[in-house]
């Protein structure tokens, strides 16, 4: 049933990717672990390059390739923080990256996937145009698509980040993680289960959008319909690569009220004086909100890329 | 005619407050190196228990007290971080703080201060009744007086950041810090030069609150009269004890304008996912504005109080 990548997958990608990205900080508040009744580990993928996890599984992917691969190049469609993380990886393999977006993308996402030296195609905004545009740079170049989730090396590469917090904090009762498309989530579930002592894993989602929460329990992928959440980051639905995943080493989806990501979010800042995006809330409102068992427990910081003009506290 | 502290002072500082503080992480970007045309290395204060470097000072001061000195309990007076520090400090002592403060103080530092556990006496917003207030609490009590910056054990306490960078980041050219009342800058001038490879060191100041600048090449303490700058922390005239070792090992005093520092703050929150407060920008500031000598520079960060419903790019 499983076709997803092992620990030793996981164990190989943090190897490859280790000379390009930093090994984040492991941050610890006596506050927020007052605020959450449980001793707190942040996992600063906020602090990462690009700002976000998202490097870790593109640079895994662009490093994974065969040199006849890796000299076509590779391509992926994408509007967010994935297309930027594929163009650096490329970047520093020295092999182009080829974006299709969507051609109402705001300018600073277009600013930082050009900048990062990829060349950008414009579609139409729907899914179908953008598989559409994507299928003609792959004719055209002979690139090897990326997805941004749905594939064995990004949630290998993904998973590196909970690797190094269980190295770095060994005894974790529990970690949690955002899910949107799951690659982040089934990457760490692999790697916290594979500890000598496992680690109970936890995805948590905004009760806005929570197709993950509603296709664990049903035992299908629920695509995602509608999403009513800030956390712009877990608009997306689960894959047929890291559903079966989750649904085999998770333990839960938690979800989440707005409200209590705004007040997390809000206090990270406050007190711990680090900008997370409002995805990177979720996991610690849900440990507000569920108090799921554990002492010691891990939170994947997913990223930082937050609007600097317009916080959700100020009216 | 120095009688600040010595590196030993330093190094003895370092061991003693190790168990209670944060050892800060050094954080680099390659954004922030191309923005300021220079390898730069952030020793992260910000990240320091209490939000800022002012809890290593504090500290240092509370745990050098003798059994007696200490059981009579320590005072300040102070509208800002350093009450809190102390109260914070003398906790884990476990003995008592007293704590003047400004009948006009905003309300979040007196709830910070009385969270801590101080005992506070409210007086006139004015240094003659901050003054009184304190030698009142003083000879009530007996608690030993200790004061936010001119004071050798906060001097040696503050200068523990700067033997924290130097010892994670080898060869530095300089370090950048901000100067207030100069209890941070003389710690940090103090340890970059006792290094085995000397490190040139420079002091940040707002061009609006310039005295630092002033008396440096004066050779005299010139009185800050008009502070105008949002760098809030840093409107404090220098001290008979900060001063001197300021202009023996400092190398120059740099000021910046008011614009630089906003768009130093914007671009490390935007960049680096960090909360720095005005204060801590004016280094970095400074490095933009002046492009001081040296390929490898270290800048302490020196906090992240900053009004989140405030920000300064937001009109």
């Amino acid at each position: 049933m499983n076709s997803g990548p092992t620990i030793s997958d996981i164990r190989a990608a943090a190897t490859r990717i280790a000379p390009f990205i930093h090994r984040t900080p492991v941050l610890t508040s006596r506050a927020l672990d007052a605020f959450c009744g449980a001793s707190v580990f942040l996992k600063c993928e906020n602090l990462q390059k690009g700002g976000a996890f998202k490097i870790r599984g593109a640079t895994n992917a662009v490093f994974s390739l065969s040199p006849d691969e890796a000299a076509r190049g590779v391509a992926t469609h994408s509007s967010g923080n994935h297309a930027a993380a594929l163009a650096l990886a490329a970047g520093w393999r020295g092999i182009p990256a080829y974006v299709v977006m969507p051609d109402n993308s705001p300018q600073v996402k277009c600013d930082a996937v050009a900048g990062y030296g990829a060349e950008i195609t414009f579609c139409q905004p729907t899914l179908p145009a953008r598989e559409d545009g994507l299928q003609r740079v792959v004719a055209r170049t002979g690139a090897t698509f990326i997805p941004p989730y749905n594939d064995v090396r990004i949630i290998a590469g993904q998973g590196t980040a909970a690797l190094e917090l269980c190295q770095d904090v060994p005894g974790l009762d529990a970690i949690l993680a955002p899910v949107g498309g799951g690659g982040l989530l089934s990457g760490t579930a692999i790697s916290a289960v594979s500890q000598a002592n496992p680690v109970r894993v936890f995805g948590a989602e905004p009760a806005g959008a929570d197709d993950a929460h509603r296709s664990f329990h049903a035992g299908r992928i629920i695509p995602l319909e509608k999403a009513a959440t800030i956390a712009d980051g877990l608009r997306t639905s689960l894959g047929d690569k890291t559903f079966p995943i989750i649904r085999r080493y998770v333990e839960d989806i938690l979800t989440v009220s707005e409200d209590a990501i705004i007040v997390a979010m809000r206090f990270v800042w406050e007190r711990l004086k680090i900008i997370i995006e409002p995805s990177s809330a979720v996991p610690i409102a849900a440990l507000l909100e569920h108090r799921p068992p554990g002492r010691h427990v891990g939170i994947i910081i997913s990223g930082g890329n937050s609007d600097l003009t317009k916080l959700p506290w100020i009216q």
